[in-house]
């Protein structure tokens, strides 16, 4: 990791001029992971899959792995493996969908490698035998004998039949999902199935559209809620539905579809399909976003004992919601544990494989709350803890969502701060991994005392800091129109981190578990996968542990629900993560509001010393 | 049966003044059924049920079975038992609902006594636990523990839950068709739960509203089907759809869904019930009639090889083809057996439990096609013979439906000729019952002779034949506008039944039987409630038969539909039905036209005399 400015030198990503700040020496693969930017790769950088390849501007030399893995025509080119050069002098690399390097809000979404990619959606292709006298089978029938099974065809479908079989010599391609066809088509086009999985955030919606008959990822969009105006957080909402009624209640509804919508479209015109080709959408999210998708008043979630209208939906169908793709594709969305446990936890549990290992796994989903899950052995203990919008770049005077211009990432050097800005171009504002990185760096150089007060010191920084009181602020940048941090941003990000960490220490205790006990931390959400490990630890988020043991999942909702598209089989193992998962509510333990004032603030300058050595041993984060 | 002058007298049913001809000394219960006017009595005209009590307008001396079975309230106001009371003189008896007289159109139709009521609709009072601290199950998941299953609840019937739970203590109603949840209402609302049967026919709309919590008749309604404007045959609708495509198509649905919502709507005023606690629409026709409901283009029945889209549906929802009941209301359609053979036959056979008895059974549902059965043990044959509208009162010169005014009924005396005409008002035309009862009697008097000709004879009623050629006719009333029949309308008749008797013939060589060795034969179909057994026997609708094994079944596609509705295990009958039937193609049997063409002719005089002796011996039909 770098520590020392002297080892440093840029990345360019190209076309955007995006810069990553990497360390000398260290492989190009490497760096463009740790700064947030998702590579393919599945040998684990020893130049044996060949996925890892980017286009230099201006290439190094050719290498002998080079040579062994890619062609004449791409060496020519500028490709080169990023995991055979180190970086020694600035680069500048090409981001391009045909290489390996993808957008960084989508940090290893791009390939589920190792997921089995059996879809509940088939597409089958058949020729049927023509009407004879001696065969007087209605079209219905025969269509029955072709699959071998009885379907469910829906009216509007069945009503294309009788054109579809003597327009194109009884051959035909049955999409289904079950017993249910989902649509006719002529002729063969059992390779045309598509699928969208989208996570519903408080803050953002990510979508993900996927082939369905290789599982590979065609396109990913991601924008914020625009349900925002309603309130920054779920409680907010559910009082603007409160207060206007069905009006409210479809309003939202339709501004979160219309969006969706938008997203989908999009991506459908990138790859270059028909929307009608996407057959089923899988949905995350935490249960209110889920009962103003569906336009169920999600009230009852707002007060105790806070019990949903439900937990689980059964399938639904696109145009029940408005949806735009096949009007009967499948709407799918994954179930909740509790209110405040929702389907985008347990998609994360999914793709992490929580509770398989046998090992004592923490897993957190942070995001507008905090989720918080305890795996000991095949025991799960969850809890969930309202960490305010902060983390994910709202209620912060300058904050934004993760978007080009958002300050992602802060370190803070002898005499100066290094900041770089999602999508290259001059920082705008700080999204919630920029907060975390510099109130972690304050603190670490002192900018910061442990009850979370900025504070002039001997730092050649101090003079950053301006202003008095809540008005206070550091500058992260120095230009005309500066980006800076202030004092009542700190307490915002303090009132997060109490959250969590008073969730964490409450989840301990219910469970018998020590910090020291942890096998592994695993952290999800949105806001996860461009989060520095340390920068947990400094501002103490998480309890003292080794930093190798902390793994980044990034958008663990989005992979779980890419997962469950793709996956038929993931149905059981989510059943068995609801049926598993025993559910802790933080507001009903007296202890909480103790913990959560504890945990308020930053570690003690002792305490830091010794997790900072402990950093330097590990080198970092794996 | 009146066969003498002398013998009979008028009964007058009020308030139509409807007016139906009694043998004095019958029964005034025997002389309306045979009027084809339903009277319920489940004792057997005993004097023992008390079910037939009618009013009369000037009420002969109460009995002592009267005195029994009756109120004083009730003796004082005319009602005395039908089966008690003979006919004397003529007699006014008032046609009220609360009598057990109904409307003869729906002969039979009121109550279906020894049908099991056990309907798939069924509705649940649930008195669930609020949520607390300690249960926070969803509202979903507390209402599957309630029911003690997993449902499925639309989308739209979710969002009402958490409303109707809090709104009403936790205490509501679930109304379900297997795991479908069909509505939640608030409180009990248990017994509320209605459905209707529907027999769609090429040219009359029959509707029956039931109580499905007791199996009760509340309303019926018939109407002619107003696809009519596209033709009067299958034939002749699937030529327009094919001319206008998709329009055509979709004008033909929207005229028959229109007309059912008007019946429906009707008969759930009449019923006081609200539209919307209708749950369930059991629909026959024939596949044309079904395709054309559903908007299924029906080209293909129209030539060889005869192949529908489907014989048999899903369940549907009524929103989904646009019926006005409950929305999330089912709408089953009973399976056909092949492209001319359809669910108002299917129905009409698990009505009439053919194939039950292990006897030899001919069942005919005469309609604008007459379909035919042959029920040789457990073994069915069965074929569809084109017999044209003329027996559904169409293409007649004065032909209507069976609606007020039409004569449905005619004697001819040494010099008269009786008609009666449907509502007691004067006569305007003749339906299809008139029409064969006319030809029937013609023919027996001489008028016509055993080639169909319209002849003069010494006969006294000779004077009512007028015109020559194809314009020679016989007036029937001798009005200012008289009705009459033309010799151009005899021709229509005996293409009718040429078609039907040839069927019928054609079947018994395929299955290797005689006439004499026939059981039973039962009519169905709209038109055969109320025709005269003799009059099927002397124009050779059928071959000789003891005229005491012909029963009327009256609209038995509408009976079976509501059995269906009624009965929840109906539906493995009607598979057994389908599975063992065997449809024999009349257009590929070389042998049919010459069959056709000999059985146009009428019985030759020799064989009249025999059968008029045979019909004189057992005094008529049981």
């Amino acid at each position: 990791m770098p520590e020392k400015p002297s080892s440093r030198v840029e990345i360019t990503l190209l076309p955007e001029r995006r810069k990553i700040l990497a360390t000398k020496g260290e492989t190009v693969l490497l760096t463009l992971r740790q700064g947030g930017i998702d590579v393919s790769g599945s040998c684990g950088g020893e130049g044996r899959c060949g996925e890892c390849k980017v286009r230099f501007a201006h290439p190094p030399p050719v290498c002998e792995g080079d040579r062994r893995l890619l062609r004449g025509e791409e060496l020519k080119q500028g490709w080169r493996l990023a995991c055979l050069h180190c970086v020694k002098e600035p680069v500048s690399i090409y981001r391009e969908e045909r290489s390996g390097v993808f957008d960084a809000k989508a940090q290893m979404d791009a390939v589920l490698s190792d997921v089995v990619v059996d879809p509940r959606i088939e597409a089958h292709y058949l020729r049927l035998p023509p009407p004879q006298r001696e065969d007087q089978d209605a079209d219905l029938a025969r269509l029955f004998a072709g699959l071998g099974e009885k379907v469910v065809v829906p009216l509007p479908i069945l009503r294309k039949l009788p054109h579809i079989l003597r327009d194109n010599r009884f051959a035909l391609t049955v999409v289904q999902a079950g017993e249910d066809v989902l649509d006719l088509r002529p002729r063969d086009c059992s390779k045309e199935i598509y699928g969208v999985a989208i996570d519903v955030g408080t803050t953002t919606l990510a979508a993900y559209l996927l082939d369905l008959s290789c599982g590979k990822q065609l396109a990913l969009r991601a924008t914020g809620n625009p349900q925002a105006v309603a309130g920054a957080d779920v409680i907010t909402r559910i009082g603007y539905v409160q207060r206007r009624g069905q009006q409210g209640l479809e309003e939202l509804q339709d501004r979160v579809i219309a969006e969706l919508n938008g997203l989908i479209s999009d991506m459908a015109s990138e790859a270059g399909i028909p929307e009608n080709t996407i057959y089923e959408t899988m949905i995350v999210g935490n249960p209110t976003m889920l009962h103003l998708l569906l336009g169920i008043d999600p009230s009852t979630i707002g007060y105790s004992p806070y019990v949903p209208v439900l937990y689980s939906t059964q399938e639904l169908t696109a145009s029940e919601i408005g949806l735009r793709i096949a009007p009967f594709g499948k709407v799918r969305i994954l179930p909740a544990v509790s209110a405040y446990l929702g389907a985008d936890v347990v998609a994360g549990l999914l793709y992490a494989d929580v509770g398989v290992r046998g090992k004592v796994e923490l897993f957190l989903d942070i995001g507008t709350n905090g989720e918080i899950v305890l795996a000991i052995g095949d025991r799960l203990v969850a809890c969930s803890a309202a960490a305010g919008p902060a983390f994910e770049g709202a209620s912060i005077c300058q904050g934004m969502s993760a978007l080009a211009g958002a300050i992602d990432h802060v370190f803070i050097d002898d005499a100066d701060v290094c900041c770089s800005a999602i999508g290259g171009v001059n920082a705008i504002g700080i999204c919630g991994s920029g907060l975390v990185d510099t109130v972690a760096e304050l603190r670490r150089v002192g900018l910061i005392d442990c009850s979370g007060r900025l504070r002039p010191t001997q730092h050649p920084l101090s003079s950053r800091i301006e202003g008095e009181g809540a008005e206070r602020r550091f500058l992260l940048t120095d230009k005309e129109s500066p980006v800076c941090i202030t004092q009542k941003d700190i307490r915002s990000c303090q009132l997060a981190k109490g959250a969590i960490r008073a969730g964490v220490e409450a989840i301990f205790e219910h469970a018998h578990i020590k910090s020291s006990d942890l096998d592994r931390v695993l952290i999800g959400g949105a806001f996860g996968c461009s989060l520095r490990p340390e920068s947990l630890l400094r501002t103490g988020v998480l309890p003292r542990i080794a930093p190798h043991k902390i793994s980044l999942l990034g958008n663990s909702a989005g992979q779980g629900a890419k997962i469950a598209l793709c996956d038929r089989k993931a149905s059981e193992r989510l059943r068995w993560i609801v049926e598993h998962t025993e559910y802790v509510e933080l507001s009903y333990l007296a202890s909480f509001p103790r913990r959560f004032v504890n945990h308020m603030g930053f570690p003690a300058d002792r305490e830091l010393e010794q997790l900072e050595s402990g950093i330097e041993a590990r080198g970092g984060i794996d």
